[in-house]
């Protein structure tokens, strides 16, 4: 395999794989053409059905990638629709909903799902996850989304305090993208 | 046309659907089969996308209906997302999250959109919409939902406050339905 699609709008996810992917000599080619993901609570049907959609009209190998934010004492929320609650009350919504929340029931994970596929074989599911909490005020201006009210376990600083470089080392993402890079290794 | 699929989960819905459709001659046949949910900013495209997939399954003329509350000053929020918002955080989430909203800024609209569709034609929909507002404390022991919370335009009481006879009067689904049976009747 010398090149696989990056099935994704999102550049910055195209950037982070580049980068690992470099080290396997496969050249990744951003393809910016949209895929229903659909409603669901876990982001492993998400990313299988758009892997199954997108198969039926791309033959080459390619990979698509979902995350989430889930919060423990919300009952998972935002979940799937992260992105989209992110759109609506963001991160100040979030930070409200917890208002009285006490430092133990503020516990989420990430959780990010990377789907590999090619021609007709089923796809396969690379799941990473951060544990950590919600923090009681918006911190730091780096990364996107919910970076800046999320503090992995074992930190003080917010995901958006932190470098991009130092996120990646321990975010979900950067977990589900090293078992996909391993699963390339070893194929 | 003798008969009709509802495909749908909720026996609600289709008790409601069947009073309507009894003036028709129309049975009314609920098949709980399932279909995709897309995870879209508009109804009319879950309803659509979702229409589309079942006649793919099934020939017979089948209807299916989504429905979501949309906050004015929470850009749209829970919309589409409604059911599981409503899973998730509930009433009580959206009460918390407007906790400082003066009076004219509690602005929503109920949204239900049914979908028709036989064979290979391209569905139809019927949307309605009731305007109104979300009040500042859950009231009331009819309906489900968000009943407890919304106020339409020119009451006092929440929808849960009134009887459902009387809320399927002046209701978001009430109105798309009624769209429907006119359609029925002028075919």
């Amino acid at each position: 395999m010398k090149s696989i699609y990056f099935i994704t709008g999102n550049k910055g996810k195209v950037a982070e794989a580049e980068n690992k992917f470099s080290e396997l000599n496969i050249e990744i080619i951003q393809k910016d053409v949209g895929y229903p993901e659909i409603q669901a609570i876990n982001l492993e049907d998400v990313a299988l059905y758009g892997a199954e959609h997108i198969q039926k009209r791309i033959s080459h190998p390619f990979i698509i990638e979902d995350a989430g934010l889930f919060i423990d004492n919300l009952n998972g929320f935002p979940g799937v629709y992260s992105s989209y609650v992110y759109h609506t009350i963001g991160c100040r919504g979030i930070l409200r909903l917890m208002e009285n929340f006490k430092d133990g029931d503020r516990k989420a994970v990430f959780r990010s799902v990377f789907a590999f596929a090619i021609s007709d074989d089923k796809p396969r599911l690379f799941i990473g996850e951060c544990f950590g909490k919600i923090s009681v005020a918006e911190k730091g201006d780096h990364g996107f989304g919910y970076d800046p009210i999320f503090i992995a376990d074992g930190k003080s600083k917010t995901f958006a305090q932190i470098e991009t470089s130092e996120k990646n080392k321990i975010s979900h993402r950067g977990k589900s993208l090293d078992k996909l890079i391993d699963f390339f290794k070893n194929i």
